[in-house]
């Protein structure tokens, strides 16, 4: 699909996009939508509580989207006959199409075969008593790039639309089996390189917590998507930093695993297929607690999907994980200081952690501009060649976004140029792996990056977060606090360690940031993935009081 | 080292190739050295017997380095205080010295620190009374690719000679501190790309087992010094089937491991530092058991080595392999049909393995061909500009099995090239993965290469070998039956099924390849390291009659 990068079709772009929209409209029941005067002002911040406002959803299907449940509790009660599928599948239906209308984060929406799936699985559990599998009727929204058969798998680019695909991806099949109910894919940047949710097929996705800030990205639809719970459970894809800064963005939970854990084959590609850039894409959940993370990890597990993917490995998230309180590496800053509301969210967890009797240590990481530099080359080792191609096919421009990432125009490397920053990426593997040995540490605490969501565009920095791609550790996202301008004051003190150091530190504004959700990143040592998701539930428990 | 490839020394590369003879001889003490009347005839193929006919070696050093022991028997007698370790380190040098008059299997000597070694670590046990590890006074050779502190890694490049290393790599390190006393380092061939160990450094390799015939490679050098007993226990690496087609030439045991499970870092290069060509090379052991293999594992990965090397995966050698009798798939052939004796070994081997109670179930591989045109394309993307460089910088001439490899001349790729290929690659693991699920079998029986050891420069094609590094499975080499013109006559009825396979044809003499070693493939899942050695070792208990 779109690999031979030839003209598709005789129509316009623009003429595209009328249609594709005009698809996406049509896909929403005209009784789920909003009148004109119920869609909020430009200085409404929180979208999130016209949900309850509007009334197209019950009292009794607000409950069962709203905070009370996560997935895991979700499921419970279908497996205990509280709820029916079909109940749990429309209210999360109806809310989805509430979230679309103000925060525009769905694309395939497929509210009516979800309903129909809901009911089908209703009736098993009636004849039989017995739930298909640990997620039987879970609504699940999932980021464009995975395949369902029927519907199109755009990636933002218009030259593929109308092109549905003619199978459904292994790895959403996996949880489909397990019951899941997918209800929509999620929305994401053109070229998936980008920190933000733009693109001409399906416009720009807002953030539902604080709309004048960025979703983020690049699944940047389902972080939206799971702040509004337009699902119970989403999934997006991780290869700078795409679940986590995205979640963190919109104040919810990510997981982004080591490689090898989650499958990918059969996923919608973005670039070439098999481009080997030295840092690998993984699939990872964004969700409600820790807890879900770690469901959607034991679901996938449980299915053996070493069998069916052969990037997949065996064998390492077998046995119990220790019930322990990990030591916490604490790193604070590299490169460019985080602005306040995150020095101070990592300054106060690593407090709460020593006042819990946890051993915190100061952790230095290696120099993240360097690492950056060197994704930054590793990922343009085709001079973006591909998604070029793509906007060629169809005539439609680069979105603003995409051509502020700072790499658009970088050149294609020679494999000699490419295997030079490829060893230069060794040595940030190394330098990382021996500082873990030094600090002697269990997990490390970790800004997503230097600031909270910035205004839509502005994140164009990745480097808190692709450090972790490119030495292939998992890290978790627990959300925070909330930037708050009287404890987060911008620092008048502020020396510039260096030009992205200063442009960063403009970018801060206290009262337009108020409010924005704040995240804490949650590392732990490569494929230590099954420990990584039990220490951090211990610690989110702590930190968010819920221990 | 190396990597700047600028001209090193105003010598001419054959005045350097003498220097560095000169320092080799040297290094065999005078007494150790054969008399010219002792050096065998053209016509003597079995090497092995003048070990004991020259005298060197006294009836208790050949009991010492003979087929009564293996490493994990040697280890136990010297813990024993049966042997001390000089004792043992003195006979296996004293073999090697033989060994390397004979067959040129030795690069850098290293008598006189193993023997000093050794007696350190006589006094640790006589003050302690214990050994310093699990292979305490246990004699080793290493590939060349290993670093030894005041040691040339050459690499077979002229352009490297006398250029000591100043440090020793990290695996053989290990080794060293689990109490192994290294005593030489052994010959590849220039580039380390061919079945073959021939280089202008150090000259040619010969198969000990069978002088006519080639030692393979690229651990070429190792697998004649396993097969002479020059060490107790050999390190080669594998990117193609580098340990496993010397081992199967020479008649010893050898083991590829999945990436991941032992340390690769700070080896010498023998390409661009940082090349990712998508097909992992993997550092593995040649031997005289499948139980030594195995304890070459053990101790490394009980040193934790990703705690040092962020390329080794923890947790995939964890828990105790189940006691089994694995389903065995068998491939017989693929693309170029097997000579005689390979066909028959194979067939023998599933007979007698089915005869034993086992369950035999036929494999039907990936199109060979096939693979191994996308490897030879993967192996070329830069065009080979690395050791044509490292020719360029000394003036050395390429040797005329490096030209006759085939791939010596193909172009280097763009990235787009370069990524295709790659897909096609994994094309092929899918295709594997499919089968193997499909048989159903634990391990797979399969044939090293379409003959035994050729003449020299003859073994060309490592698509038997090169698939499992291309899908990443480990594999183990086990001797099995030997070329015999009564039982292996020459096909009659041969009816070639494309120009490689007529060519392999061509290749076979009943006559010329009467008492060549022959070995057999015994292949595990991706990660199943652990399980295949207790399978492996289960297997050659039946095969060669040990059980």
């Amino acid at each position: 699909m779109g690999v031979d990068q030839e003209p598709v079709t005789k129509k316009t772009w623009q003429e595209l996009q009328a249609a594709k929209e005009a698809e996406r409209n049509a896909r929403i029941p005209e009784e789920w939508k909003l009148r004109p005067d119920q869609l909020p002002s430009e200085d409404v911040v929180d979208l999130r509580p016209i949900v309850k406002s509007c009334g197209i959803l019950s009292p009794a299907e607000l409950a069962i989207t709203g905070e009370e449940y996560d997935a895991t509790s979700l499921a419970a009660a279908i497996a205990a006959g509280k709820f029916t599928a079909v109940e749990v599948v429309t209210a999360f239906c109806k809310r989805a199409a509430v979230g679309q209308q103000l925060c525009n984060m769905l694309t395939e929406i497929m509210f009516a075969d979800a309903i129909q799936r809901a009911k089908e699985l209703d009736d098993i559990f009636a004849s039989t008593g017995k739930v298909v599998g640990p997620l039987h009727g879970v609504p699940m929204t999932w980021k464009e790039c995975f395949h369902f058969k029927g519907y199109d798998s755009t990636n933002g680019y218009m030259s593929r639309v109308f092109q549905p695909a003619d199978r459904t991806s292994p790895l959403p099949a996996l949880l489909q089996a397990a019951g899941a109910v997918v209800i929509s894919k999620t929305n994401v940047p053109q070229t998936m390189l980008v920190a933000e949710a733009h693109n001409n097929v399906f416009g720009r996705t807002r953030n539902p917590v604080h709309a004048r800030l960025t979703c983020g990205g690049s699944s940047g639809g389902e972080g939206a998507s799971q702040a509004f719970r337009c699902s119970a459970l989403g999934v997006g894809t991780d290869v700078g930093g795409s679940v986590r800064i995205p979640a963190a963005c919109n104040g919810v939970y990510g997981y982004k695993p080591s490689f090898g854990v989650i499958p990918m084959a059969g996923y919608s590609y973005s670039g070439w297929p098999g481009s080997n850039t030295g840092v690998p894409a993984v699939s990872g959940p964004l969700g409600h607690s820790v807890r879900d993370l770690a469901l959607f990890a034991a679901v996938v597990r449980a299915a053996e999907p070493w069998r069916f993917d052969p990037a997949v490995a065996p064998g390492v998230m077998e046995g119990e994980p220790a019930a322990r309180r990990p030591v916490v590496g604490v790193m604070r800053a590299s490169g460019i200081a985080p602005h306040p509301p995150v020095r101070r969210a990592i300054r106060e967890a690593a407090a709460k952690l020593a006042a819990a009797g946890f051993e915190v240590r100061e952790f230095a990481p290696p120099d993240l501009l360097a690492v950056r530099d060197i994704s930054e080359q590793l990922f343009t080792l085709d001079g973006l060649s591909y998604p070029k191609g793509e906007c060629a096919r169809s005539g439609e421009p680069p979105v603003p976004s995409v051509l502020a990432i700072g790499f658009w125009d970088l050149p294609a490397k020679t494999q000699e140029e490419a295997w030079a920053w490829n060893a230069r990426k060794g040595g940030v593997q190394k330098e990382m792996l021996d500082e873990w040995q030094r600090v002697g540490c269990d997990v490390v605490l970790a800004p997503v990056g230097p600031h909270t969501a910035p205004r839509p565009g502005e994140w164009t920095s990745d480097h808190y977060t692709v450090v972790w791609n490119m030495c292939d550790y998992p890290a978790i996202i627990v959300p925070f606090t909330h930037a708050d301008p009287a404890l987060d004051p911008a620092d008048v003190e502020f020396k510039p360690m260096n030009a992205a150091d200063k442009k960063n530190h403009d970018l801060y504004d206290p009262e337009l940031f108020k409010g924005a959700p704040v995240a804490l990143q949650i590392v732990g040592p490569r494929l230590g993935d099954k420990q990584l998701l039990k220490d951090a539930e211990l610690l989110d428990s702590i930190l968010n009081g819920t221990a």
